[in-house]
This record gives C-alpha cells, sequence and structure tokens, in this order.
C-alpha cells in the first residue's frame, strides 16, 4: 500500500497495472518476507517512468534530498516511518546527527530539506544537530530559510573514534550526502555509532551496473511471482568497461536487442539508449543516444570535459508519456524504512520525452494524499483510477529499492569476512 | 509523534502540556524501549479527558470499533501500522478472519467500521474475510451499506482444532468483539492460528481494577521521567468486591483523598466519583456519584436491575473542559501497533461535563489532519496550539494502551506455566 496520490494524470492503460491490482495481497506478502531477508536501506528515492508499454526505475537515491518537497500531510507517514525504522535498528537512540551534503551549503532548496529531515526525526523522539564535513567549516553557521525557520550548521568534530558537534555526542548518524568525491576518513571506522546508510551506500563504492544487475534479479523474482515478463518494468543494458567511445558497437548490440523486444510487444516507438557514468560521475550526466549522430556528438562532449576513458552503463531508455500542463513529466517516490511515504512529479519543460528531467529548470509538483473520493479503487479498470496508478508507481519504487537492498549486501566490505 | 490534528479546541492551559513537549524526545525513547518489552495489545482506543486541571483516559477499548469514523485521510497511517504490526506478529500471514461483535449484526454504522478494518487489511495486503460467530448463523448474509458498499458475513466453521469460513482458511484471526457475554468455546485454543488480540483481552477475563493498578503503575513511572505528580494523568480508584451497596464507606472515603488532591493543587470544582462494574457488566452502565442522594438512586437502579452483589471499580471522575458547539465533548485516540493513526471527538449534546459521553445520541467530529499552517509548534506557549494539545493527548492515550498491555501480561494464562 501506498499514500494515494491525487493528480491530473491520464496516461495509457497497461495491462501491468492490472496485474499489479490484481496480485496487491500476494505482492505486499512477497515483499514483507523479502523484508525478513534483505535490510532496506533507511532511505531512498526512486525516479520512475511510464513509457505506456512499459514502466520502470530509471534512478535509485539512497541519499535523497527533496524531503521538503513533500507535503504536511504526507509528513505523519514519513515520522511513523522513521519511528519504525529507529525501533529496529537502535531503540535505544537518544541523539541524531544529520551530515548534509555541503556542496549544497548554500542552496537554501536544499537546506529546506535539511529542515523537513530535521522535523521528520525530531517528531520521531530525537534530539537532533547538523554537522558538515566540509573543510572549510571552522565555526557554526545560521542559516536563514524562506519560510522564517532557520538551520544551524555546525562543524564535524572527530574524538576517539567518534564523530560529534560541539556539545552534541549522536549515537547515529544520518548521511543526506552521496559522497560522489569519494568517503571522507572523518566517517570512516565510527567507533559505536550508527552510521546510516552505511558508507557503502555512497558512490565512493556504488556502480550502477551493479544496482542494474541486483534489479534485474528482484524483477525477474517480481515478474514471475505476477505472472509478467520482467522486461516490462527492467530497462536492458550493459556494462561497458574502459569504453574510448572509438567503437559504437556496444551501443548498436544494446539497440538491436530492444528493437526485437519492441517488435515482440507490437511497440511503434524508435529505441534509444542512454549512457551514464557507471559510478554516476556527474561531469559525464546523463546522455541519450538516438542514432549514429548522437554518439558523435557525445564522444566529443566526453573529449572536451577530459573525461578520458570511462566505465559506462549503456540502458535502454525509457521514455516518459506523462505530461503535467504540457511539461514532460516523471514520478518520484520517497521511502522511508520499508514504507511508501510521499511523492511528487518532476516536471521540466524544455526537456523531452527521452531525456533526464532531473537538470536544471525542473518543477516540483508534490503527490497529495488523496482525499475521499480517491480511495484504492478495485473495480477499476486499469489507467482511470489515480490512486491504482499511484499504487503501482509505489511497487516500482519499493522493488528499486529492494534492488539496492540486494546491492548494498553484494558490496557489503563487512560481509566478506564470513564469505 | 501523534497525527496533527485540527479542532475549534482552546481548552485550559496547563503546566502538563509544557513538560510533554519540552520531554518529547525523552518520551518518544522511553516508549520505544517500553514496547521493546511489552507488547502492544494490537489495536487500541482511548478515551481522554481533560478536566483543565488533570487529563486521565477513562476507558481504554481493546476492541475498538469507530475506526469508520476516522478520516481518509488517516487511512494510510492506519495501513501503514497495520503493515508494521503484521510483519512483527505474522509476516508470513495471507488470509484474514475478522470476527466481529454479532450483537451489532444489524447496525450499519457499526458494519461500517467492518468495513473500514477490510479496507485497512487489505490494503496492508491480506485477503481479508468476516466471519461471524453468532449461533444462529447458518447461511452467509449480505449487508448493504449507506455509501454503496456491502459486507458479508459468513458463518464461522471450526475444523480441526482450526477456524475459518467456507473456502477460506485464515492464519490469522482478528476479533474485534470484546466478548463481554464470555468467550465461546468455538474461539478457545486454536491450532496454529493467531488469535489478535489474544483471548484474555476480551471481557471475559478483563478486570477494570486491574487495568487501573496496571495504568497507576505506568502513570508513576511516566510522571517521575517527566517530573510530575502522577495524579494529574491517572485518576484516583479503589476496587470494592461483592458490593451490596447497603453502605457508602468505599465511596466516601474515595472522595476524601480527592478532596485532598484538589486542596493540594488549588482546585475549586466539587468531587465527584463514578462507578463501573469491574467487569465492565454493560447492565450496570456508568453511574456517577455526587452526593449521598445519587448513591441512593444507583442502590435503586442496581436493585431494579437485578444485578444484585457485583465487584466494582469506583473512581475520581475526571470532568471534561473540551466542548464542540455547546455540547460536552472529549477526544478518542485510535491507536494500531503502537502508533497512533487517528482520533476524533465524542460529542454528546445532553450530558453534563461529569457524565460518560459513550451513550445512544452521542456523535462524533473526526480529528482530521492538520494542514500545513498546523505543524508541531515547539515555540508556541501551551493551551494555545492545536497539534501541541494533541501531541499530549496522543502520549495519554499510548500510556493507556502502554497499562493494557502490561495487564494482558499478568493475566496471560500462558506466563502462568513459565513463572
Amino acid at each position: 500500500m501506498v499514500p494515494h496520490l491525487v493528480t491530473a494524470l491520464t496516461g495509457p492503460i497497461n495491462e501491468l497495472e492490472q496485474r499489479i491490482l490484481d496480485s496487491m495481497p500476494a505482492i505486499e506478502r512477497w515483499f514483507r518476507l523479502e523484508w525478513m531477508e534483505h535490510t532496506p536501506p533507511f532511505y531512498c528515492s526512486v525516479d520512475v517512468r511510464n513509457a505506456g508499454f512499459k514502466l520502470a526505475p530509471i534512478d535509485t537515491n539512497l541519499y535523497p534530498a527533496g524531503w521538503n518537497i513533500l507535503t504536511p500531510s504526507m509528513l505523519p507517514l514519513a515520522v511513523q516511518a522513521a519511528m519504525a525504522s529507529i525501533e529496529k535498528i537502535c531503540p535505544e537512540a537518544r541523539n541524531l546527527l544529520i551530515v548534509p551534503d555541503h556542496h549544497q551549503a548554500q542552496n537554501t532548496f536544499y537546506l529546506s530539506n535539511l529542515a523537513q529531515l530535521r522535523r521528520i526525526f525530531h517528531m520521531a523522539g530525537l534530539n537532533v544537530r547538523l554537522g558538515t564535513i566540509s573543510p572549510d567549516a571552522k565555526k557554526s553557521v545560521t542559516m536563514e530559510l524562506p519560510g522564517g525557520e532557520s538551520i544551524v550548521l555546525d562543524p564535524v568534530v572527530r574524538n576517539k573514534g567518534r564523530i560529534g558537534v560541539k556539545d552534541f555526542d549522536p549515537c547515529t548518524i544520518l548521511l543526506n550526502n552521496d559522497l560522489r568525491a569519494g568517503a571522507p576518513g572523518i566517517l570512516e571506522d565510527l567507533h559505536q555509532q550508527y552510521l546510516l546508510p552505511p558508507l557503502h551506500a555512497s558512490w565512493a563504492t556504488r556502480r550502477k551496473s551493479t544496482h542494474a544487475k541486483c534489479f534485474e534479479e528482484v524483477s525477474k523474482r517480481f515478474g514471475k511471482l505476477i505472472g509478467v515478463d520482467h522486461w516490462l518494468i527492467n530497462p536492458l543494458f550493459d556494462k561497458c568497461a574502459g569504453v574510448d567511445f572509438s567503437t559504437e558497437a556496444g551501443v548498436q548490440e544494446l539497440a538491436t536487442k530492444i528493437r526485437k523486444k519492441h517488435k515482440e510487444y507490437g511497440i511503434k516507438e524508435k529505441p534509444f539508449v542512454v549512457v551514464k557514468a557507471d559510478n554516476s560521475d556527474p561531469r559525464m550526466g546523463i546522455l541519450t543516444l538516438r542514432d549514429a549522430k548522437d554518439l558523435e556528438n557525445l564522444r566529443q562532449a566526453i573529449a572536451t570535459q577530459g573525461l578520458g576513458v570511462q566505465d559506462v552503463l549503456i540502458q535502454e531508455g525509457v521514455l516518459t508519456s506523462e505530461r503535467l500542463n504540457d511539461a514532460v513529466a516523471e514520478p518520484v517516490v520517497y521511502m522511508m524504512d520499508r514504507y511508501v511515504v510521499g511523492g511528487f512529479y518532476r516536471v521540466h519543460a524544455e526537456r523531452r520525452v527521452d531525456e533526464s528531467l532531473n537538470t536544471p529548470g525542473s518543477s516540483f509538483v508534490p503527490l497529495a494524499f488523496a482525499e475521499s473520493t480517491h480511495l484504492p479503487q478495485p473495480g477499476v479498470k486499469p489507467g482511470a483510477s489515480a490512486p491504482n496508478r499511484f499504487y503501482m508507481y509505489g511497487v516500482i519504487g519499493r522493488l528499486a529499492m529492494l534492488g539496492a537492498s540486494y546491492e548494498l549486501e553484494a558490496t557489503d566490505p563487512e560481509a566478506e569476512h564470513y564469505a
């Protein structure tokens, strides 16, 4: 079950929605049993794309920002989920230190996200402080936020293998920083402090290809459970190590596979692929390849930025068929512990249906809770009920989170000792 | 944290609210640790009374009806809490049988409550059926509800030590029937089926005096935690076994104790006591005694109904200082698992501030979730913020539920084997 969300959506009907709704109790039971075996990655946001003929997660973020976009009516769900999570991980918790992404310390939108996280965990019953690991932070800084709130960022200090801020010794540390530049020593080998999520959930360790493999496994199991081809929810992909883009063979091979699937399902859309840095290097961005000309442009762009040889993930592109007021839109699902607690549409008026919307210029439309007329509607035909559609999005979001859970198990440095 | 509720309430300020708000993280941590030691009674509703000078639970219901009064916006919280509870108790659960109070099988308001419970547990991922244990039920009966929904009540059958309905073998049974008339054999010694809550939570076993003792223990511990006299949240009480009401000594002794407390706190209100059947015998009702005349009336009433000698609980009366549109009102807090998931005001235009409102003629005003302007307001002075007031009510509700948890441990017939 997910929050029932209101939207102007009137997207295409597909068989998947019907299958998912019909299988709801089986799906929920399956998730329950999966979460007994696999620990959820504390919190998570997932970008989902509905192409009409397929529906897939295209980004699984283990350090989600944007909590401020969630509406006040979604907050109690997030708080309750935070309580459930703390109960399981560290019931004796008293003090929580949030470590933000210090590269965004001047961005009031990001700071509002921090204020929202502080609110959620305070309401869940913790004393919360914010500690920056920026090497430039020498003293506490108070930042005013648009709504009249303020945020205090204290410099993190490390002492006897523990981190904290002045006069505040946290038992638990919540990282809201994906550490793309690498894991700093100050966060390593903490002494009897819980670090949530674990350090290997950061981009210092993560690889998009590992996540894709883990999600493929999840999607196969789920496809079997509800009796659908897992391709309907899983983009085809290929990892290419050390690509110098002097050949386009890898891209072509994937495009051929996609064309085959399109033929099988009678899909008219022209296939395309997206290319992403396997370690999520932000300098490379997410590149859409539609034809040989795009590949040439990509080669030039990479050369221009001096990125050199890269490991990349080449993935079947999933276009979005959703729009809000003519602008291209995609839903983003927010989860805490194992629960879907809210979401929003990311909208971008200047992007195409086959391009990434997670770029400057995007805006956000919260998916508010449904009111009385929008309760789940089991009898309604697929595509005609927004709550049913959003239930499906929440399932896809949770599948991607489960994929991340498999991924974190596979990459857990501690686990190797017992392997 | 509790749902943040909107109301027209502008009740009196008291020190308790300030203490509770200031101690929020400590209180939430204490609850977390208590729930590690003590199992919550699955679901629970608590009637709370705010007398201005004290605030106390006056009824702790372990088979709550009235779920239909909760608004759609509260549903996701209830569903999430139901999911959390099922995960802990019976993660492999597939089929749930709800056993309703068959004495209310013709009451559409009660049937709407069943429809809401069915919805909550269906959305939590279970196949749900309703099975009646009425000895008169011979075949399935479909009941139409005002909103266009319908309810099917199937007769419960017992086979090989398991109960179910035709073609439906549940792993879990949810009782929504307090079994005042005694526990029927059909529910006893079930073979590998979870019965929620356990049978000894019913009035076949419960005694109001045992709950009062357990709540007293909880309130003492809580009073110590936040540094207040536990009398502020705990009504004085006395159990009188085999009362024939030929003497008024017990009542007078309690009234003297209450007067002493009123003097200590400078309270002007005239003390009164309430008398309740210790086993919650509905024929006796809840009787308010203000003076010797009331005692005489009580004696006559009991004689008239032929109730004979009764074990009774004599309890300090807690008046309610809350009103909605001039009608006397009291908040009711709804909980699932360990979470507050909603609530409403019970309103009765024809009752006095010192009388029970849980009688025919009462109406209900849902305490809807607060919107953006009603987020928790830590800096606001006590009494001026509805969300802060309701946070306090949620704490009191949870304290009563914790008392019930102590009570169920003390009366657990299984536990005796290990004592």
